[in-house]
């Protein structure tokens, strides 16, 4: 038996604790084999440098256990252990692994996400009735009617969806042909291949300051970074950018121009003009993460970026998850054909393409003739509940916290006016009934501020969450 | 304007192409800014160390390509291009990222796979029939019926799934609450996860030799290795891998034990045991791909690993793929709570989930009540297919290799008589009309060997593939 393990002298548990731990969990992680001789009593106290006695302490309860059986030559060995008392030990396993989990924080989220009880103020996925409005139910059944066969699509996705897609594009002022389009499962994936397929160890995204891409892990799993970039009103400063960016090959801007998440901001189309010039000049692309286009509630907004690039220089990311369902999975990146070809060979070896039914439900969305009318029924809807949320905070959160009211998309976002602890306000929100995003999620690193969305709870509830939040705030 | 370049003396192309094209390049690439200024003659002449005639040589050419002006002075600079003429430079982006591109006969293979009129005896995926046989068009329509939305689902999946998943794993042996089943899209994702999340750089995978493993750049692109093992008619070699495997912490072994891909073979029952065995008693972890379980032809497979193991040790792999629908791309993990948990938040990190739509039809799937009778009608088309195929091999390929009839799934594994050029005979088999897999993909490394696929032919078509790819074969 080899033994590659030393008690911790330092430790406040007790080097007769830790050797009983280590043995139980080597004998039962299969890492000591059953009827492996274990050293002797004599061997081990020279090898953890410990007193005989502690040694023997630490056997006698190994032997208490079941674990180590002696023989009457005073031999020790690992016992045949019943099936199921040993398990192979994983955790040795995720903790050398690559990928960094998500922040405990965002796992917290995730699964409560699920709690029918709790008044989410949180979510960023489409409103519930979107189903409804737009009769997702007769496209599912149509897609039954229409199929004959739900094989594997063409490599960037079924031709016929990236067909409509590319002329929906064209209505949004992006030429685009389906060569040039990639289905995937949702922006997410879409941020992911790019990171795979485009970026290297050390590149740099670029993004606003908030961002959504703080909450994410997907960069640093792979040894890339972020960096904040300041913002005011209309969004990433050019200037700041300017600054920032010193020609670094491998680095890209990442940027939310439409109701961005989490600040609800809106990027005028001279702000757009000039991001532009910047990345031309310094040769850096972009990719422009557009899913909540279709949400404007006051006006349209102003074009993406991608229509007025000139060079094949920005990358753009669709989405029916904000606006459809999130279910479906369904997303789309857009740019050069070459680029699009490498990206969906790694979508390929990823997960073989999106789902098929997905797809086909997604194609017979955009071809259906109330598309338009079903949106404006839902962007109707949505501006009840924005106004309803900042109905809300006008009552009773004037006197805690500063906001701007979004022109579209689910979020507001909230300044507090004191400093508060974060992570005590969330924990006491979610004991209340109410779950919220906390600000440093998105990367802030001064004030206090919180995330608030309105897009999946009825006016009632948005009000009331909003009434627990404030009495928790002020209480703080 | 810095220039890092210098000309290449050895090459065959003349320095002032060189030249030219290297500008050309950089200037609609937009590395070279508009209006900045070159340098003059004589210092590109010194700084690429090449005659001034060379260089003038070049400039008027740049010059009657419209990309650089000169002034009255004699002072050049880079010309202010039309839209659309320059285009961003990707190629350094995907040059120096990280994942390695599918083999370039992988992705010939992808992309024919969508050609109508190639006789595909490629094919991974399930017959088309499948779809009809096991009326999927009325679970569509049902699927319509029986959702109200169409949200995220848990990060593990829709519970619902999970639970009839579970009662279908018990009714093959595999004991695994709800929370120990990940659903996926399609096996492929799972490996993914695998090697993002337990994996690390330097781990090894043990794998069959031939393996489908072998055909696929995940592994590679994360500084992960195969190893192939060697296998005699029952499948790996117990000694052979006991001899292979070097207590290596982070490794693991990749076994298709039922209808190996690309051999066909079955593992038995009594292998089985000591694979498990050898595998426990050096601590390494199995990961059991077994998508093609539900194509037994002749008698139902031997129970999986999974079933017989003891300590947590095994990940099992299942999928819809093969016996229902690549399209669905749904499949399943099933290990240890604390595993899943691991695997599901890199999911949630990935792309956020499966199709929820796809998550329900697979649901239904298994509560259909018709599902074992439209299994055995599948199984028994795949027969006549496999029949079929088995009769042609013995009528136009006898003389020209070996090959064992396989008891399910969908390939068959050819070993040629004589030595022949793979990749010709891949090449001239598409140029006939036939789509096959040449052995070398699969990692072999000695003789010649194709592998041929039953499962989306018609019989006549199967032997008319057969036929004409015996003929080449004579031929080559």
């Amino acid at each position: 038996m080899l033994i590659h393990w030393k008690p911790e002298k330092e430790s406040h548990i007790p080097i007769f604790r830790q050797i009983v731990s280590h043995f139980e969990e080597g004998i039962k992680g299969f890492e000591y084999r059953t009827y492996s001789r274990l050293p002797s009593q004599r061997e081990l106290s020279k090898l953890f440098d410990v007193n005989r006695s502690t040694i023997a302490l630490a056997m006698d309860e190994l032997k208490a256990l079941g674990l180590i059986v002696t023989n009457g030559k005073g031999g020790t060995r690992v016992a045949e252990l019943p099936d199921g008392v040993r398990s192979f030990n994983w955790s040795d396993y995720v903790e050398g692994s690559m990928y960094y989990p998500n922040r405990e924080i965002i796992q917290t989220i995730n699964n409560l996400d699920f709690d029918d009880h709790i008044i989410k103020l949180s979510s960023g996925a489409a409103m519930p009735e979107s189903f409804k409005i737009a009769k997702l139910d007769q496209l599912i059944k149509e897609a039954a009617q229409t199929t004959l066969t739900l094989d594997y699509t063409e490599p960037k996705g079924l031709l016929s969806l990236r067909a409509v897609l590319s002329e929906h594009l064209s209505s949004i002022g992006i030429k685009a042909k389906p060569e040039e389009i990639l289905v995937v499962n949702g922006a997410l994936q879409a941020i992911q291949l790019i990171a795979l397929g485009l970026l290297q160890t050390g590149s740099t995204a670029f993004i606003e300051k908030p961002s959504y891409l703080y909450s994410l892990n997907i960069l640093k799993s792979f040894r890339m970074n972020k960096k904040g970039i300041a913002c005011d009103v209309h969004g990433i400063k050019p200037s700041a950018l300017y600054k920032a960016i010193s020609r670094n090959h491998h680095s890209m801007l990442y940027t939310i121009p439409n109701y961005q998440n989490p600040t609800g901001r809106v990027m005028p189309i001279d702000r757009r003009k000039k991001i532009l010039e910047v990345c031309e000049e310094l040769n850096i692309p972009i990719l422009e993460d557009d899913v909540y286009r279709e949400l404007w509630i006051d006006e349209p907004p102003p074009p993406p970026l991608k229509s007025m690039e000139r060079g094949g220089q920005v990358l753009y990311i669709g989405s029916v998850s904000k606006h459809l369902s999130p279910g479906l999975r369904i997303g789309w990146i857009v740019g050069p054909e070459s680029v699009m070809n490498r990206l969906s060979d790694i979508k390929m070896q990823v997960d073989y393409g999106a789902s098929t039914l997905s797809q086909i439900v997604t194609e017979l969305w955009f071809k259906s003739d109330y598309r338009e009318t079903a949106l404006n029924e839902i962007r109707s809807k949505l501006k009840n509940r924005r106004n309803a949320a900042i109905a809300a905070l006008d009552k009773y959160m004037a006197d805690l916290g500063t906001w701007k009211k979004p022109k579209g998309g689910f979020y507001i976002w909230i300044d507090l006016n004191k400093q508060i602890s974060e992570a005590q306000l969330f924990q006491k929100a979610i004991d209340a009934g109410v779950l919220i995003y906390p600000g440093h999620v998105y990367g802030t690193d001064e004030g206090s501020a919180i995330r608030i969305s309105y897009s999946s709870e009825s006016e009632e509830r948005i009000e009331e969450g909003i009434r627990i939040l404030s009495n928790i705030i002020r209480n703080l």
